[in-house]
Formats: C-alpha cells, sequence, structure tokens
C-alpha cells in the first residue's frame, strides 16, 4: 500500500467468496468509481471458475473511460494465496447452497412455523449458522496466519455469529460486519420528511441516526435532520401510515417484491416500543415474536411485507450466473453504478483519507454497558486511519433489552455449541428462539431434521448427532 | 432488644399482614419452639378484626407448657405504630383479594393461556405487581420513617418484585425475601439418595445446594452429601421417572393436591439444560414457554402436574377463616409443631446466635456477574450478625441466562412501569412474558381487560388507562 | 433558536463568569468570525461591572466590517436571568481570588511540596475544589430549574470535578468540558513530522489522535496523519531532543513563559510508559509523583519547564484589567483573531450545522471499562445535533490506569467530601495524592492550613474545622 | 479418597516445598490432630534431602499415642510423582534463598527506603515476585497435567501474585491463598473486648469480621461478638492506646519480637479511615506510602513496629534447621500442638465433612464490583464440599480504594512482565509503588541492581536484560 498526493496505489483486497454474482461485482463497481483507490482485488472462491470468471469481468473494466481508478483481478487458487499481503480481507460467502436455504427457510413451515428471511436468527438462522461458523473458524486461522494486520470486511450472514466467530477465533482481528438495512430506514425518514413535512433533496447521509441493538434488529433511539428531532416527524408520519402501510409505486413495492415492505411492521413497532425500528420488515419480523407478525402467511400479507422463498433466490442466482456468463463473454456490458453500499468509503476512513461514521457490527467492549462484554452489537463507528471506534451507548433501554437478549443468549450458546463441538447448546438457542412456538419434542424433531438436511455441509462432529 | 447469655429477649416484631391464617400462624408455631428468642410481634393488617384475632391466638400460646418462650402479640392500628421500634419487620400480605387474583389468573385462559400459580409472572403475575407495587412503594417508605434499621423479610409474591421495590423505593433498606421453594427439591435430592443409593436419614440442611436464578426460577448447579456429587445420582434417579413421573403415595399425590407434582417438568428441563430446577413444576411451567408445559389442560396433566384454581384457594381460605375463628374461640387448639420455615432461624444469625447459609432473594450486587446490577436474585447467602450476604456466582451459564433474562427485563419494564406511572412499560413486560403467546392486538386486549379486572386495587395512576 | 438554510439565528448564550477577560473575549472573537451562528449572550458574574463591561465591548463589535455575524451581550444581575430561555451555557469562572490561588499554590512550598500548577490535583487542586464544588452545585440546581435542557460547556477548572459534581446534582444535565491541552500535543506532532521527516503545512485538525485519561493527564495511545503512523517519527523526535528539550524559538521558549516547556517531561514518559502524554508538561508533573520532576525547582528546570507562580498570575490579570477598560473605552480596538479553542465548532456540532469529533470530557458511561462508572474521564467524542457522544475505549492500559486511579479516586473523595459535608474525605484524598510526600502529621498541618487560608470563600460547613 | 462415617481415609496431599522446617511441620501437627482425616502426604522440595528428613519426621509420628489420624509420608523426586493422584496440593516454597532476600529487603536501604518485610509489595515484592512467579508457572503447567481436579493452597509469598499467576496459567484451577493476617486482627479485637468491657474467653472464630482488601493490606469493615457491633468497642481502645501503642508483655513484645508490633499502625489507620486494618503493622506499614511509617528506622520504632531483618530469618532458619537434624534422628521429640492455620479446616470443609466460613484470597469474580475482574482479593468465603465460594462485598468503600488500586495495578504489571517476558512492566510497577520515592533516574539504577543480584534465579529471559 502505498499513499500519495492523498490517494492510495498498490493496495491488496483479498475477496473470500469472491466468485459472487452480486457482492462482488457491486465491490468492483464501486472501486471504479472511486478516484483515490487503485490496487488489486484477489478472488478467492470455492468454486474456482466463478472467481475467475469475475477476474475476467473485473480486469475488463480497466479499459473503459468510465473508470476512475485502475483495480487488477485475479483469481485465487487458496486461501493462502489470497490472503498474504492483503490490506483488506473481503468476506461475502455463501455456506452451502441454496438447497439447503431452502431446508432452512420452508422446512420449518411443516410445522407451522413461517420465516421471512431464514438466515439471521430463527431456526433458519441457527441451523444455517451450524454450517457457517466451522467455515468461519477456518476463515479466521488463515487470516491469522497469512494477514493478520489486514482489516476484515464481513458481509455473510449471520453477520452477528460470523463477526463473533472471527473475533473468538483470532481475539486480535481487525474486522467488522456490514449491513445496510440502517440506510433504508434514513430512506424512510426521507420519505417522512417529504411526505410530512414537504422538505425535499435531503440526502440520506444527512439524515443523522442512533443505531441500538444488533444486526437485523437494529433501532433508532435518535434521529436527526440539520437542526431538526425527526422523532414527531415520524409520530406523525406513522399515525398517516399505521393502517394501510407506506407503499411506493413501481419495482419496490412490497406486493411484487419479495425483498421490499409497506413499513407497517416498523409501525407497529414505534406503536409499541416508541423508537424507529431500523431493520427491514423481513428481518425485523423474524426477531420478535412469532405470534406477532409471522403467524401465519395471511398475518404476513397484513403487516404488507412478504416471505422470501428460496425458489425466487434460486431463480435470481440462475439469471445472475447467466448474466454473468454473458458479461464474461462481452455479450453485455457491466453497468458501473454506486451500490450505495459503503464499504470502500470504509475503507478510505480506515485508509486515512477521511473520517467517517457509520453503523457497523463490532464486539462490545463498553458501547452497551448492559448486554454482556464480547457480543457483537451494531452501533455507529468512527472509522479512520487503522481504526474502527464504536460510539459509547450506554444502556440499552430496558424494553429493548427484553427483545434482544434472546438472541444475545442464542447466538453465545451457538457460538459455545461450535467451539465446543456440542450440539446440545445449538438445540438450547433452538428452543428458546422467539419465533419457535413448538413444544420440546416437536421441536427435537424438527431440529433433528434440519441438521440432517444440511449435513452435507456440516463439520464431522456434527454428523450423525442428534439431540 | 436484649442479648443476654446466648438468649434474647424483648426482640420486636413488625408483622405486616398480620391478620393472615397461614403464614401468621406460621410464624406463631415456629417463635414458640425456639428458646432463645423472646420478645413481641405488633400485627397490623388492613382488616384490623382479622390481626386482633391472631393476637388473641398468639398470646394464649404464652399459657402452654410445650412453648419454649415467651411472645406477646398486639394488635397495630398502623404502620406506624406497627414499625415504630421494630427489629424485623416481616411482611406478607395478599394484594387484593382471591377476586382479582382469579382474573389474575383465569381471564387469560379465555385467550388459551394456562397458567399453574398465576402469582409471579405471565399475565398474572404481572397485573399482581401493577396492584402490590405501589402498596410496597408505601410500606418501603413507612420503613424508612419509622424503623430504617430494622431488617426486613419479605414473603409476599411476586417475590422478586416486591422486595426489588422496597429497595427501588428506599435504597438502604435492609431487606431480603423468603421462598421455600429450594427445601423442595433439596428433599427430592433425599428421595433420590433413598431410591438410587438406598441411604436413609438425611436432612434437608444435609443436601448442600448451590443456587443460582430468580425467585420461583431458581436452579441448582451442584449439589452434594457429605462427600457425595448428587449429580449422577440425580441423573439416574431422572432416567427411572422420566416416563412416568416420581410419585409419592398418598397426600403429597399431585393428583389430589393442586401443590404438588410428580416433578416431569424437572426432569425434563433436567434433560434438557444439565442443571437441576429448583422450583415446584407449577412455578418453572409458568417461566417456561408456554407451548412447553402449559400448552393445554391435557398437557399439564401429561407432565403431573395441576393448574391451581383459584377456586381452590378460595376454598381453603374459608376452612382457615372458620378455623380461625375456632382457635379464637378456644373451640380448637393450636397445633404447635415446625414449618419448615427458616425465618426465625435466619433471624437468629441475623442477632448474632449462629451463622447460617440459606438461599434467599437479595439485589444483584455481584451474585451474578453477567446480570444487571440492582435486580433481585435467588442465591445462598449467609447470615449472620447484622449482615445478609450473598455468596458470589460469577456468570450465570448461558443456557440459564437465555431463560431467566426475558423475566428480569420484564420486571425492571414493571418497575419502571409503576415509579414512572406508565402503564404502557407494563404492557411491553406483558407481551414479553414467555407464556404470552398472542399476537399484539389480542395481547392488548386482553391486558386492559385484566387491568380494569383489578382497578379496584390500583392507584389512581393506573386507573382508567388504556394501552 | 432558530435553523435557517443552514445558519443559526436567536441562538441564546449564558456565560457564568461572564466578566473574565480571557475567556470571554476569546469567545466574543470565535462567535464573530463565525458566520453561521448569530443571537444573544448573557454575562452572569459576581463582579456585575466586569459583565456589563464585556457587554460593552461586545457589542461594539456588531459595528464593525470584520465581523460575520451578529450578538447581542447584555449584562444579567442574576443566575435565574441568565439561564432562563438559553440553549447553551458557558461556565467559567475564577473560584475565590489569586490571593486563595496564591495560597493553594504557594503554601505547600514551605513543606517542600512544589506545584506548577496547583488547579487540578495535588494540594492546591484539591483545596481548590473544596471552594469550587459548591458553588457548581449552586450552578447545577440553578441550570436544573432555569435551563434543563440546555447544553453546558464547563471550562472552570478542576475541570473533572467541575464537570462530574454538575452530574453529581442533575443527572440528566447535558453538559461536557473542553480543555486545549490536547492540541499543543498535535501541534507538537506536527513539529515532530517537520523536524523528522520534513513535512510541511500540516493542520492541527489533521493529526488524528486517541486520546486516554482524565483531564490534565491526557495521553495519546494512537496518532496517525493521513496513512502514516506517527509513533515511530515521534520516538525518533523523543530520542533527538530526549536530553535537550525541544526548545522554539521566540515567546513560546519555556525560560521565558510560564507556561511553556521543552517537553522533557513528555519525552520522559514516553520512554518509560510507551504512550505520548498529552497535557502540557506542567500538568502532566503534577500528575506524576512529586519525586520525578517536581522534587525541587532546580529539578523542574532540568526538566525544562516552569512553576507558573501566582504573581505572574496576578500580573498578568492587572494587565487585562486595564486592557479591558481601554476596550470599553474605545482607547483600544478589540483584535478579532481565532483563538483555536473549539467550543464554537462544537456549539455547530451540537446545532446539526456539521459533525465534528474531537477530545472532550465527559462521565464515563462505558469509554472506559477498567475505570468506575460516572467519573469524568476524556476522550474524543462525536458532536453531532443534540448529541456528544463519546467514542469507546474499552480498556485503558493497565500502567497507565496505575497513574490515573489515584486522581479517579481522589476526586471521587473531594466529590463525597462535598456531597456530604465531610472534610475528612477530603483529606483522605489529600495524602493520597502522588506529590503528597509528608507524613500524616505534616499533612494534617498542612491541609489545616490550607483550609483556613480559603476559609472566606468555603461553604459553611466547611468553616471552624479541622481534620 | 474415600469418605467412611464421616470421616476420610486415603486422601492424598501434595507438599510442594515439603522441605521446611516451618509450615511443614506446622501441617504435620494439625492433621496428627484432627481424627477425621487419613491418608498420604508426598513430599517434594527441591532440597530432596530435606524432604527425606520431614518424611522420617512425619512417620515417626505415627507410633505416638497422641496422634489422633495415621498418616503416611514419602518423599517426591519430582512435581509429576508428587501431584498425581493428590486430593489437595499444599505449596509452600522459598523462592531462592535468603541471600536473594537479603537484596530484595536491604537494597533499597542502601536508596533510603525501608521494607518491614519485603516480600509482598515494594521493591522487594516486586523482585520477589520475578523470581518465583515463573516458578508458579511451572507448578501450575504440572498441576493442569498431573492433578487437575485436586484443590491447591498456597502459602507462598506473595500470596496475591502467586495465587493470580496460577489462575493466569490454568483458568480452570481450584486454588486458593491462605493468609493467618486476620486471626492477629481478631485477637486484637478479644484484647479490645477485654481490656474495654471486660469480656473474658472469647474466642478467635467468635469475632465476625468482613474481610475486605487484598492480601496483607486488609481491612475489616464490620466486626462483631454475638449481638454486639465491635467498632464502637474498637475505638475507645484506639484511643486508649493510640499514643503508647497497645504491648503485651512477654515474647510478643515488639521490642524483642520482630514479628511483633505495638499495632500504632493500625491505629493510626483507624483515626484516617474509620475502619480496622487487618493484617499485621509491618505489612501494613510497607502498603501505605514510604513517608507515613518507614520513613526512618526511627520512625518504625515511634510506631512500635520493627523491621525484619534478614539476617534475623536466617539465624532462625538455622536453628529449624538444627533441629530438623535432632528430630530426625530422634535427639529431640516433635512437638504436636494446634497452630491455629486453618488449613486443615478448609481441607474438611472441601471434603464434604462441614460448613466452614473464613477469609482466603480468591480471583475477584463479583465480590468486589469496582475491582478489575481476575485479580486476586481476599475477602470471606464459604467452604463446602468441592466448593470455595466468595462472599460478595459490593463495591470497596473509595478510600480503600484509592490505597489498594496502585498495587492491583502494580500486581497486574507484574504478571504481565512475566507472561510477556518484558521486564520494563515490572519496572512500571516498581516506580509506581508508594514506598518508592526515587526519581526516575535512581529508581532505574536500584532496579537494575536489585535484578541483578537475583539473576540466579531467574528465567533466562529477564537475564541480562536492564530497562
Amino acid at each position: 500500500m502505498n499513499f500519495k498526493k492523498d490517494k492510495v496505489y498498490d493496495l491488496n483486497i483479498a475477496y473470500i467468496g469472491g466468485g459472487s454474482q452480486g457482492w462482488a461485482w457491486g465491490l468492483m463497481s464501486d472501486l471504479a468509481l472511486e478516484p483515490s483507490l487503485n490496487g488489486r482485488v484477489r478472488l478467492y472462491d470455492i468454486d474456482h471458475k466463478a472467481a475467475e470468471n469475475n477476474a475476467i469481468i473485473g480486469n475488463e473494466l480497466n479499459k473503459r473511460d468510465d473508470v476512475k481508478s485502475q483495480w487488477h483481478y485475479v483469481k485465487s487458487d487458496s486461501l493462502k494465496d489470497a490472503l498474504t499481503g492483503a490490506d483488506f480481507v473481503v468476506i461475502s460467502i455463501l455456506p452451502g447452497t441454496f438447497d439447503e436455504m431452502d431446508s432452512d427457510v420452508h422446512t420449518p413451515e411443516d410445522y407451522g412455523i413461517y420465516q421471512s428471511v431464514g438466515d439471521t436468527v430463527g431456526p433458519g438462522g441457527i441451523i444455517r449458522a451450524l454450517r457457517t461458523l466451522p467455515m468461519y473458524e477456518e476463515i479466521a486461522l488463515a487470516i491469522k496466519e497469512y494477514s493478520k494486520d489486514a482489516w476484515v470486511i464481513n458481509f455473510t450472514n449471520p453477520m452477528t455469529l460470523c463477526t463473533r466467530m472471527l473475533y473468538k477465533t483470532f481475539p486480535e482481528i481487525k474486522a467488522f460486519g456490514n449491513c445496510h438495512e440502517v440506510f433504508g430506514t434514513q430512506k424512510l425518514l426521507i420519505s417522512a420528511l417529504k411526505d410530512i413535512c414537504d422538505i425535499d433533496d435531503v440526502k440520506r447521509e444527512e439524515i443523522k441516526v442512533d443505531v441500538v441493538g444488533i444486526n437485523h434488529f437494529t433501532w433508532v433511539t435518535k434521529a436527526t435532520y440539520k437542526g431538526m428531532d425527526l422523532f414527531p416527524i415520524y409520530e406523525q408520519f406513522v399515525d398517516k401510515y399505521y393502517e394501510t402501510g407506506f407503499v411506493k409505486e413501481g419495482d419496490d413495492n412490497w406486493m411484487n417484491n419479495a425483498f421490499a415492505s409497506g413499513q407497517r411492521v416498523k409501525f407497529e413497532l414505534f406503536k409499541q416500543y416508541g423508537y424507529i425500528a431500523a431493520a427491514g420488515d423481513r428481518h425485523l419480523a423474524e426477531a420478535c415474536k412469532g405470534s406477532w407478525f409471522l403467524k401465519s402467511p395471511d398475518r404476513v400479507k397484513d403487516y404488507t411485507f412478504g416471505l422470501t422463498k428460496v425458489d425466487y433466490r434460486k431463480e435470481k442466482q440462475k439469471n445472475l450466473r447467466e448474466k454473468g456468463l454473458r458479461l464474461r463473454n462481452l455479450e453485455e456490458q457491466f453497468e458501473i453504478k454506486e451500490t450505495g453500499e459503503e464499504a470502500v468509503q470504509q475503507m478510505r476512513g480506515i485508509l486515512g483519507l477521511r473520517d467517517f461514521v457509520t453503523n457497523t457490527n463490532l464486539p462490545n467492549k463498553g458501547q452497551f454497558s448492559n448486554l454482556p462484554k464480547d457480543v457483537v452489537v451494531e452501533t455507529n463507528a468512527l472509522f479512520r486511519r487503522d481504526r474502527v471506534m464504536p460510539i459509547t451507548m450506554g444502556d440499552m433501554p430496558m424494553s429493548l433489552l427484553g427483545l434482544t437478549m434472546p438472541h444475545v443468549t442464542n447466538q453465545e450458546l451457538v457460538i459455545e455449541a461450535v467451539t465446543e463441538r456440542d450440539l446440545k447448546k445449538a438445540f438450547r438457542a433452538f428452543i428458546n428462539d422467539p419465533n419457535m412456538k413448538l413444544d420440546l419434542h416437536e421441536a427435537r424433531q424438527l431440529f433433528n431434521k434440519m441438521v440432517k438436511n444440511t449435513e452435507k455441509y456440516l463439520p464431522d462432529y456434527f454428523k450423525n448427532v442428534e439431540v
């Protein structure tokens, strides 16, 4: 790495999961548009071919006039090769395939348990963690060996657990976890400003929010725009759309987009708790008791959001794969546009090019006084040269603590399950999840079935075990 | 108070709720059998007549040969009169009447929510707290004014919240909360010793248990008898009776005693968690998710325990009242026998007559590192001259923390609800209870209905309010 | 207050101690140069005349072309008048007169105890606190009554204790304490960059420092400039000037400026501890054991700093007073120039005009995991709309904790002394100060003498008392 | 180990340092007098001959009529042999010889620094730790390998650091540290009861004390005897003897016994702090600032205690060695008498033969809320079957915290110095000790000299290093 006249050259990025068709392309785009960074990205993926394709696609960009920097993409055949010399490590993997995710999300439906995403908490999130965390243990050990001073950015879900596992395995790691869910809430506040106060042209970064919670179950406890307190405005906004939902026209309409919502979950939680729930409704719903928002597909519809079916994901992935081939074969031109993700700006912060405050996921070293030390929490943090420093938030409000702690204790149990190779501990998390309404007997059946369904991607110590 | 030759004279006890037919008689009996204590008990009750009757009954004992000490019982007409000069204050009140308790326990049944006791957690426990805690606020203020140096023993449920309220209102108070539920588990371990190892004649006090948790949801994390570790023995015992329950013959049989059980809840929890749940099954069941043990009356029966109907309590109370009249009129002789309660031995500890270790309820000032400071927890404590000092337990095991924290946060919310006069906070506890499976709409309906049903005993600030 | 097009109008500032000739003029200057803020400053001082003069001086500025904003200055005759309606409260008072300060600083010299400043820790700092904190108790109560939502900026020493007292008296106060000492260290790092790397034109704000400690005894545990780590550079710089000190030419030379130094204390501490001590040498020396830097006037000279004599301060004050009269009488023109203080920029942050990160003094609510909660510490904080949020620093390194804790415990004892009206507790702090080398008998003599000397400004409960 | 009818047979004790002539004989005596314990003691010592002699002496006892139990003593030639199969491990070693201790205690005298013991804190205690802790690291690793379930009782000084090192190296160890200093304070309270109230025949165990602090710098914050509060009585006692000291007649007179004192240090500390300092005056003096009690040999004399010269220890050791030879050769009969130590009673507690509450040294897992986790502290603890459970003490009073924290941080620095092999960290502790009054230059000289003097017993990583 080479810092010269407020630009950085020869930066080395290792991308674990570099064959991805979503996040990887996004990063390529954001890097291409950032004039102050130049360097090399090593793409490592267990699907070597996919990584190779992405390298071809990425390098093609250098020939274009509309890129503002030069990046060389190289396929790596090993973690060692990718990590050695890295300044940054980006991790964005799919643990297992969508077939395993299919089981995570849909097997519980046979028992009347619905999940809108199934990758963070709930039966799906917990089982997903069982196959993901052993991979993260391996990655953390490799980072410790090959690039211990690198900054590590995690994008994989379950976010909290993946980030926690990195620190558990290699406590000196410099890692943080990135999630864009809060951005959606900032945008919703922009909509409220427009709708209630007729204020236009507000940028997302101008909405200043205090972020409190854990990933996908975050809350905004204070929100301002310039000199304005946004809470009374949001309250009016909620009152106005509480019954109908706030439905945008076009592609983002929740009825034709499995990732969108009419925000009624968010509005309901505001009514009950007085704070602005800050993740997407699909994630929020899963973090609450199942009876509230996920009682049945009809209830989900009433609350104007959707259950993201894995078939939908499979279809989407298929399209992306085909698009990938076209891009590699130059049958289609790569579209360079800002993703709205912040990783590149965070890198600039860490490189010393700017100070930057945004929300991220980090171990609790004092951010929250009433949460256990070391569990991964989401708050704002200051990004500056070689630092990511969280803001001190004091005590989490008691009502939010009550909603949050089941997940915190469950997540610690899942970490213990993996580090101690003890499946029973995972089951204790499983039955304590707020969306788990089965009795102990049925829960055990479901758990064993789901573990079985993902067995192919489990480490040996979790194979052929039942609780 | 007067300490002379290892005996204490002129001890002053204030009994708040001194008209009771259960606990008050028990204390009379235990005092009568303890040769080292003598003095005066002032009985205060909002039912003055009942207190007066008990004074008559108590004073009658002094004439008998089988008492080992002399106690004078006086009816007090005011808190001030009862408290002034007290060395000990015993509080054991019935907040409201059994009619209000009827609503606490049975109104949720209309919504499919079953409660086996309904006085600690769950919808019933929370509503009961709303009428009880304002009374405790008043009592704490009176103690602060009239007997600030007295030791205060609480017997009223919800135990945790009543004790917490005393400290919240008057932080320098010297109070602790007493509960005999753990004794039942010690007795069960004696049964296991007999059943598995054929060891006889074990006294309850010889079963040494490490107590971890909150009242009515305590766990034994270590149990020994002399040189023996009782966990492997209990494990065999659980395996033997897991299916059938451990059913004693006679009155204690769970099928004809609403307070007894076949211990299957306890056995199930041992299977899942590896620790010995230490309260009675009726209390344990309520503290867990409703789907586990309280799904339906049939499920309750399967787990070999019972739902304690309030009619049953009313009947029992009626019999006690009649008995009380007979005792007062000397138509029946008061039976003096040890109750198995420990209050008198705790008093002896505090008076300097003996060192004594037993479980009790105290604010967390370090007993548990991973629970919030000041919440009331149950652990062993050392009772000695003018001290009740809890044992340091370190971190509560993560799986137990997961089960316990919902109640801890709920209890803090209920305290906040009362001290801030904010009913919404109580509702946040209500919907977060593990036995609450309703959706938010139904939960609100039920809450408002239950609040209404107890309105007569609520302070003004909770009247005519809906959430 | 009125926020319009990225400017604020009608801002209300209460200035307690508004007759000052130093800080008040500085604030006038900085306000005059800031185009985005306009409003009114109410000047309250027990010296009403001085406040009135400053109002005249301040209002004169509005007539000039070189001011960028309009500010109206009004003399207030009461705290109530000054505080009512205030958006910001600035507190900068001289507790007592320089005669009392003379005793604080120089009476211990009779016992061989030298103090380079005498207003923060040591015998002088503690006695100063005894007369200052009761005033702060009064100010905090007035703020609670008249301007509870205002942001309060403290400039008075002892900084830590004054800020702590505000929160102790009115826990919901929104106060922080400002100090420019760290800025000097940033400038020293600029000198090192120039001296070692020949890098020019670095702005103070570009030196990014992690600030750790308590006021006047802060440490920089990480320092960067753009992409550079400044520690290896500082290490070379220290090695180069360790023996001689780093002596600038001109007015800032330590030999002719009682506030300057050759930085040898800082260099010595770097050698011993590996961190950059971040206050001026005069403050650092006082916070350490007396034997290290303050053994004798000669030792002070060896370490290239000076003992700030109070006569010097008196002289300086006299000059300022005379200048004040000339300014008021328009015999001299007020010079408008940036002070380098950050209060106005902090206000802009709090008003929502910018995000701003700088060091400040706040109660510990998690910034340092291994310091007690609520004690006032100095770290970086994020200033944004209606927030001052400290950065989480985790554990203070053990060697710094060892140096810091004596002051932390002493400061808490002084607070207890004032709130409990118990002079003995102050004496316990007095004898535990690292610069106190007397035996208990002599220490008691000195303490009583110093208390006597400041008696005129003590509250009644500290008068006519000896320890 | 074999538990039968309230007696234990076949108990295995490993005695590390088993060649000692003091503690080992004491243990032999106490074991011989305890009828409920029988078994085998393996004596390991780097002086194999000394261990062998003790085995002969110990086995001789079995032939006598006045022993109440049977114990077999065996010399072990290796840690492995001694530890394998052990139920208890007793560690009581002399790290280095009295020649090294001579340097620890007396070298600082050349610089005007006096130490009354020199084995706990101060220059002597720190240097002693540098050679002791590496040995403890080795012992802890051996225990981890050969007897991980054994209970470990430490008697070696520096007590706090040795116990801390055991846990640092092997966190699951079941170790505690024993010290009899508090017993002396209980006896002093018996003297006060006799002297002030004319109460006779009080047993030490009847004096109930709350113990707060770290080893050799403990405080009693509450003391009772039966129903009496001992503080007002002690206050009268202190007033009576404050000037003269409380001097017993006979051997214990401080003027002819280097281990005795007239208690004036204790009385002075009571006057200043209002709590009863609970270690012997020689230890207390060292833990305070040097200027208070150790300013000069004359000051020591004024405070009616003595500087324990190492020559005195050498002489005493020589006599014991000769006695040891006479005992082995049956030229002198071993005198069996109770030592007043509690190790055997603690063993009985741990074995399940009794419940027992006494003071001991354990890692802070919540005993003190305002001390760092894991540092070793001294409080009361409950000894029962397979448990040593400390009493929760809440916050240490602020004035005591101020006196204690320098040692706590220093001790952690010394542990870091050893585990990180970084001598500079030990020097940071050295200069921060309250009895270190030198400037940094002289302190460095003294430190390097003292390290050199003990080099023979230092591990390689501390050899040939200077700070």
